[in-house]
């Protein structure tokens, strides 16, 4: 199978159990017009890259997929809400996103909210799970950790920051380490912590732990720098949201320049790849993933 | 001690535990912005019902103040943030909240966004860090718990029906069926589960558990038809929020009346006295509560 036939693969498995999810949640009384907005969220046409890292390096340790499906799903739901509430008039004020209609404007700006509430509330709702693992101790981790890697000094505040430079008018240029922390937190954060979920669910000792923790920082940070590129040339058709939303925001490309920010992807996809050399050939895909995430818009 | 001196003790073990919590969410790399606003949104007068009423039901069961603290902090955590995503312009649109400016008068709508964003987070930080109880199962079983009442079943669901009635028009005069349902999901889920909460680290037997939801229901019930009888004849400069903010919303006191509504709110006031007899002398405080909420704007 070819790494896009598996990523497709994982795609699949986590739309069907995020679509059932998102049933049981009807089911459980919540009101249709959230419901109906939660799914506009989720479901369709994404690539599903934090759940398919959730995936893959549980299964490093011989955790199978569907038993590590639910923290997928969870990681998926964290991630769409972000969408949601970043697009909203008063932060980015984008109409597209994965090629539909943002949820403001699908619905509208207080349903948005909501939706973005109820997806964040899903996830660790999901999480703290019994089906989630057997075990309450892996359980209770993985709600602690996400709850950092998305909280005020997470994700969170990594968007504080950029409306922060946005909005508000940095003082200066910005410098390189302030960008780096600020995708760190606004990007980087909920990467890593996908690696780091697989990791927690197989119960990894802690050096493949902290490898794996390496491993999704530095793809994060691929990530955000391929992103930036992905921006500035991209085609809002191709890319499904609006292209050069960017401009004026604090990006690493902006501050190092476009030679300078190739190098530096190389850097990164390098390190990433490095870092999974004591799992030998069953990492063979997450190789693949670094290659596609720094890649993709080469 | 009387029964204001014991919520005013309360208030005081809550709000220093909530700015400690505050710093460390400083130290931990949060930006100042966003904790200034979370800060906001959370210190000040207040009441703090829920984390009382976490730390009266677990006491019954002989749990120390201390020890039920970090539950009780979240549970007032989640319902801050409740608070400042229901006066945002796009939903309730509030200027004065607690006698203060909402959030996002005092800073703006993005920074209100992610401050209630960053609150629910730190809500599940709490109830998952090993100090809120040293059994991983008690601290996921909170998680469930609260993701559950807190969610698109529970909070987050009773405020998409409330804003479909205000701002999409009801049909037609709702039945009386529908509001209760809206009202047990946008404020009773929230204090039927801070009595919950009290029963699960305390480890109640089952039926003890049980009579403390149905306490927490009944005093949830009483405490939404009092604030709506002080929503109509309060005064703004004692409540700290705009008076008469309800006039068109569907509220159990527009379809009763008020005659009605005030002898509903009576019998709620009774049930949840009754649910309490088997605690006994030791659930006086809780009684006494009861009575503070269902008599405090008669």
């Amino acid at each position: 199978m070819t790494f896009s036939q598996r990523l497709a693969q994982a795609a699949r498995m986590v739309d069907a159990r995020l679509a059932q999810t998102l049933d049981s949640a009807a089911a459980g009384g919540a009101p249709s017009r959230l419901v109906a907005a939660m799914r506009h969220a989720t479901l369709g046409e994404a690539k599903r890259l934090r759940p398919f890292l959730v995936l893959e390096c549980a299964g490093l340790f011989g955790v199978a997929s569907e038993a590590a499906l639910p923290t997928a799903v969870a990681l998926e739901c964290v991630h769409c809400y972000s969408l949601v509430h970043d697009d909203l008039p008063a932060m980015d004020n984008d109409d597209l996103r994965r090629g539909k209609p943002t949820v403001h404007r699908a619905f509208d700006e207080w349903t948005a909210i909501l939706t973005g509430d109820g997806l964040l509330t899903l996830t660790f709702a999901l999480l703290a799970a019994p089906q989630t693992h057997a075990d309450s101790a892996v359980r209770a981790e993985l709600v602690a950790g996400l709850a950092e890697a998305a909280g005020a000094g997470g994700m969170v505040g990594g968007q504080c920051l950029d409306l922060e430079a946005d909005k508000l008018g940095t003082p200066a240029r910005p410098l390189e380490a302030d960008v780096e922390r600020l995708q760190a937190m606004k990007t980087g954060a909920l990467i890593r912590f996908a690696c780091e979920a697989g990791a927690i669910l197989g119960r990894a000792a802690p050096d493949e732990r902290r490898a794996l923790i390496v491993y999704g920082e530095r793809l994060g940070a691929a990530f955000q720098i391929a992103d930036d590129l992905l921006d500035t040339h991209g085609d809002a058709a191709v890319m499904g949201k609006a292209a050069r939303k960017d401009a004026g925001k604090a990006t690493l490309l902006a501050v190092l320049g476009q030679p300078a920010a190739k190098a530096r992807l190389t850097v990164l996809e390098a390190e990433a790849l490095a870092t999974l050399a004591p799992f030998g050939a069953k990492a063979e895909t997450l190789r693949e993933a670094a290659k596609f995430v720094a890649q993709r818009e080469k």
